[in-house]
């Protein structure tokens, strides 16, 4: 690989702001990595939506970014991880991740009890994405999948303990206790928010796989495999971008990446630019 | 007017399938009508979303009803009527109405206590559009805005009585228990679902404003004062686009209108035919 190939910066991008979670990962495991940003603000959310839609948004994304001269791209939404990947590998020519996959990796790895819990969006439950990956890895494995589409919403709303959190964490997963569930898959990038009110909820010694960082530790591999890792030893820069601002939002993105720059800039995924 | 203007059919837009129950609304007053409706579920929700989002989505699908040739549009989503409205009036040549002037006309007649809340999603309540549509009516009038983001996907849930559902609205709503609030505006097309819970978390005499049938007959008038309205007596036609299309908003399309029906259009929102 070519030295500028090798500086180039790493896409990542989600629906909205909660794929922070998995830039904070990148960060971490590939501190000296360029990173740009997309959180489609705009169209948020996606988990309530069809495959075709989703597909066609990340798409849009993934040209944007390779435009933006992109060495390759994480797919930080669960969402269009299970959803449009498959897609993206075939009609792009860079390399591409997405977090299913990291996701089952590690609740295969600590599952004691062999029955793993795979909580998610209704988009990403439907399509079934981490029961297939689960199962290549180990298809011993017992899977229960179940779709939460209140705690994106109760996330975003500051909601993530208390009376109220508890009883929305009991009416999705109250049914859990008794299946012997020892590790769970937070199958969304908001739900690490609602992690402790979930072990509340749950009780007992529960595991909680980390799709961010073992993704981060993926793409690593990855890149090493491809001689693609950055070899620059000045800081590395990062860019966000929205296509949407609002309070909300950008209340979110400090409470997950508290650094976070106060000039994100608002892209216009409606402009003819942006789609062509 | 000549026939052919007067024979044209009522645009009706929403985010989603909420405003199905405007056009219930226009059913029940204007029977005679033609009605094209057109939910945008592929960017839903917008209530999160900024004005300049909200506006630019809603002038798009503005166009769309134009070329379909209609003679009169309906905002049916209460979060466009206030974040959009006065730009498309400004850009429209045709007569376009919103749902808040009627439901805050609707308040002022009917509360007692002169006390009115108003419930929306953050985008309506921060607008204040609600307000100043009150205030307009009646300086008097003492009003009490509440955003309360979970109303709409709760609702998307089916969750609409029971202990969660009492939870939530106790939530947003509990402190307004002794302020002498007899009357609510129910600003978003999805909260008429949630009524019964309300009057129950609240208790009293609450009197709610609805502003589907309100905005209906405020669009007669119109139509009267201007000549437009459709002298035909063969039965009406009604069409429905949506941006996207899935089981959950079919299910939900299906319970505010038991009659839609199967063969809803899919318009793809993010082709150069649409935005053009």
């Amino acid at each position: 690989m070519s030295p500028k190939e090798r500086s180039a910066p790493i896409g990542v991008f989600d629906s909205g702001v909660g794929g922070l979670t998995v830039l904070g990962g990148l960060r971490a495991v590939l501190p000296g990595e360029d990173l740009i940003y997309f959180g489609d603000t705009a169209r948020i959310p996606w988990g309530i939506k069809s495959p075709q839609v989703v597909t066609q948004f990340s798409r849009e994304i993934c040209r944007f970014l390779e435009r933006k001269g992109v060495k390759a791209i994480v797919v930080a939404c669960n969402t269009a991880s299970a959803a449009a990947l498959p897609v993206l590998e075939q009609e792009l020519s860079l390399p591409i991740l997405g977090v299913v996959r990291a996701g089952a990796r590690h609740a295969a790895q600590v599952t004691r009890t062999r029955r793993i819990a795979v909580l998610g969006t209704e988009a990403t439950i439907r399509s079934r994405a981490y029961h297939r990956a689960i199962e290549a890895i180990d298809p011993g494995l017992r899977i229960l999948g179940r779709a939460c589409p209140l705690f994106v919403p109760m996330v975003e709303e500051g909601i993530v303990d208390g009376p109220l959190a508890e009883g929305i964490v009991e009416h999705y997963l109250g049914d859990l206790r008794g299946e012997e569930v020892d590790t769970i898959v937070l199958g969304c990038t908001h739900y690490p928010l609602l992690a402790d009110v979930i072990r509340k909820v749950l009780g007992g010694d529960l595991q909680v796989a980390d799709a961010a960082r073992t993704a981060a530790m993926e793409l690593k591999d990855l890149l090493e495999e491809q001689d693609l890792l950055n070899p620059s030893l000045g800081p590395p820069s990062e860019q966000f971008f929205f296509s949407d601002r609002t309070p909300a939002f950008q209340r979110l993105a400090r409470l997950i990446l508290p650094g976070i720059p106060e000039d994100m800039e608002r892209v216009d995924v409606e402009s003819e630019d942006f789609r062509s």
